[in-house]
């Protein structure tokens, strides 16, 4: 009796070509991340509910997927992967040292709705710094994610970046720092729903006089009416007689952005007091990250300086800073060769650089020889296992995008040697030894 | 309110020491597969219950993580990559065309009794050549392995090869064949039970005679009582007479050694016809694969043919060949020193490659210039984030074994110069440039 083949609603698989991008991206980004002694840790993707919800649980819970196994325990399928490394902290701070850096590239599950084209099954990827709080920590996320996109071949992109506990102290001095959970979720929604919406929004909660306020303090990086735009020295003193007084959270502030002029570093860090980010437990600096050429895609990469991980499970206080990689949002936004710098290599869509073609399934051990020897210098090398005519052949190495086919027949395995064939122009060059084949392939001539 | 922070039985979290050396097994497998064309794929954690499992369900059944979704969905969590992969073959088999070579290194869940030292969550690592039946294909797969394990280090170890359908003619000469599920059950206990159980529990499902002959069958590549393993072409006469005639899978297994001897493949590759696997679903050549130093660990390597991979989906016939293998034991087993071969590289578990230290917090630009050089020059840079003693930092440097240290204050900065130092021999060059930092890194000297 045969079953239907399917899978769930929200759920996919994952084909080569798609599937070669994605893994690509990630090598790319695992040697950023370890370039910087940031480490890979893992966890379990099941957990005990308890554990990753909270003894009450909120909002997510009906997107989670949990229910009880076979022990009759109540356990869930991790929706991120900040909760099990709060989990992972708390369990294993001692054995890993502080600081500790890490990260994090795995799966994630919610029940979403998925007419939003959301996906139920998606990768997150992670990264942050605990144990420390200062400006040089700070600054070491920032770098990462400019090294991590540049890795990838996006050059152009702005870091946006702000200060939570600024726009608190901020609040505090409007006497309004107990709404700021519903100021901060107005707030975020700035791009989205635009100005008027916001300030209207903001009059629900607070008086129009202080709604006015904060609308001056998170557009006071706003370009002028005459086009000018306000550099980091305006705006951050700007922002001073906002708040009323030279806040620390300022000096760091601008230590970071001294560290970014005196390291040299490429690329854009604006600062700019729109950025709040909605989510409660973020303390210090936080920032988004936009594609200069695809804004209209959002953040990117997105996160901030929180002061304590664990709370949840421990005592210990632990602050940290990290960021998340939006890879879905990055790969879908790669597809557009527009966005893409001039230095990078070629699409990795080819399923290997040479194919063995077979002449005769007897010579297979001679194959065998020859796409060992491709391997040994660094190519991946294919073997066609079975004598179909040529054209079929060929048309299998075509669809595979695969550049170059070693032809060999009894002639030229008598001798040791090949042909080989340039399958872009269909230059053939023939009766080589896989030496000079293999210079064929590196620079065009034997 | 507190939670309490705790992992499921059988459940593991992964620290750096070890998430490193299984990342790095992982990039050495991955970059093995690509470099014989084989390719990628990625299937959903989660499926319906009836896809994983058939409409009945067997004794895999308590096994599996299995409930029912918010959208009242009977779901399970895969149990195994193969199953997926039959139906994602079912169900792209024109997308991806044939033949096709795949690998899929992931995590699967079974609910296993955790006292026998099994876990619930492991990690996966198959590879499979479908759409052809050919002993050049189940060559392949072979060299594969071979390539494999020489690149993870291992150079000492054996393939042992038989031949399922081999089997079962000898059977049907018996005229048993229907008994061969319980007989296969049987025989690939030997090793376990020993060949006097083996024969007893033989006798218990067919008469003596044939139990005897069915164990003069598995043990005609046994040495003999002076001490003399037979060869190859020995076990082959052997077998032929024992099955009564030259059938096509004797001369499937001569041509897969034939193509070992012409490629000049290294490796040990043993005729064994006491290699029987157990799994029904095997229909031509089969085998398992141990280490010559740890063979009481059993295979780290299995596999073999099946003639139809998605019967239950779809009524193409997939005949396919693939590999499984056994990661967590062969990682387990890689921590015995006497295993690894020569050429090995240190064992990466060094966090770092070399440490920037803190002489003072507003240095950060230029320590984050430095670092950015060194990653330009291929080295995992750290920077210390914080002004603390400098034993402090040492003795952080130590424990994650970072090689090399970077110390630079007010004097060297201002030249733009650096000190470093080898954390290994406590060898200190002084007031040098990063370019010769660099070239004491690699060479020792500057």
């Amino acid at each position: 009796m045969q079953i239907s083949p399917r899978i769930l609603k929200g759920f996919r698989d994952s084909l080569p070509d798609q599937e070669l991008i994605r893994r690509d991206a990630f090598f790319k980004l695992e040697k950023t991340f370890r370039s910087h002694g940031l480490v890979p840790v893992d966890t379990p993707a099941l957990e005990y509910t308890e554990v990753l919800l909270g003894k009450g649980g909120g909002e997510t819970d009906k997107q989670v997927y949990s229910f009880k196994d076979n022990g009759n325990r109540e356990v869930a399928l991790r929706f991120d992967l900040t909760v099990p490394f709060a989990r992972f902290m708390a369990m294993h701070v001692n054995k890993v040292g502080l600081p500790f850096k890490r990260y994090h590239m795995a799966k994630v599950w919610r029940g979403e709705n998925t007419q939003k084209g959301r996906f139920r099954e998606f990768y997150q990827c992670d990264f942050d710094i605990v144990g420390l709080d200062n400006a040089s920590a700070d600054f070491e996320i920032l770098m990462i994610i400019f090294d991590a996109l540049q890795q990838l071949g996006i050059d152009r992109f702005t870091i946006r970046i702000s200060h939570r506990g600024l726009f608190n102290e901020f609040l505090e001095r409007l006497g309004i720092v107990s709404l700021s959970v519903e100021i901060l979720r107005t707030v975020d929604k700035l791009s989205k729903i635009g100005r008027e919406n916001t300030f209207e929004q903001l009059c629900n909660i607070t008086s129009r006089d202080k709604a006015e306020k904060i609308l001056s303090f998170i557009s006071c990086g706003d370009a002028a009416s005459d086009g000018t735009i306000p550099d980091t020295e305006e705006i951050l003193s700007r922002l001073t007689s906002l708040v009323g007084f030279k806040s620390d959270h300022l000096s760091r502030i601008e230590d970071i952005f001294g560290y970014m002029r005196d390291s040299g570093v490429s690329g854009k860090l604006i600062l700019d007091p729109s950025i709040t980010r909605g989510l409660d437990y973020y303390t210090g600096i936080v920032y988004e990250t936009f594609l200069d050429q695809l804004p209209g895609i959002g953040s990117i990469c997105s996160g901030g300086r929180y002061n304590n991980l664990a709370s949840l499970y421990s005592k210990e206080q632990l602050p940290g800073v990290g960021a998340s990689i939006g890879l879905d949002r990055l790969l879908a936004a790669m597809e557009d060769p527009q966005l893409m710098n001039n230095h990078q290599e070629t699409v990795p869509g080819s399923w290997a650089d040479v194919i063995i073609l077979c002449m005769s399934e007897s010579y297979t051990g001679f194959y065998a020889k020859t796409a060992a020897e491709f391997r040994a210098a660094g190519f991946k090398a294919e073997i066609y296992h079975t004598q179909k005519k040529m054209a079929q052949q060929f048309k299998y190495a075509e669809k595979r995008s695969i550049p170059f086919a070693v032809i060999a027949g009894a002639n030229e395995i008598e001798k040791g040697h090949i042909n080989i064939k340039n399958l872009t122009n269909f230059e053939e060059i023939q009766d080589i030894t896989i030496f000079e084949a293999i210079r064929f392939m590196r620079n065009g001539v034997i």
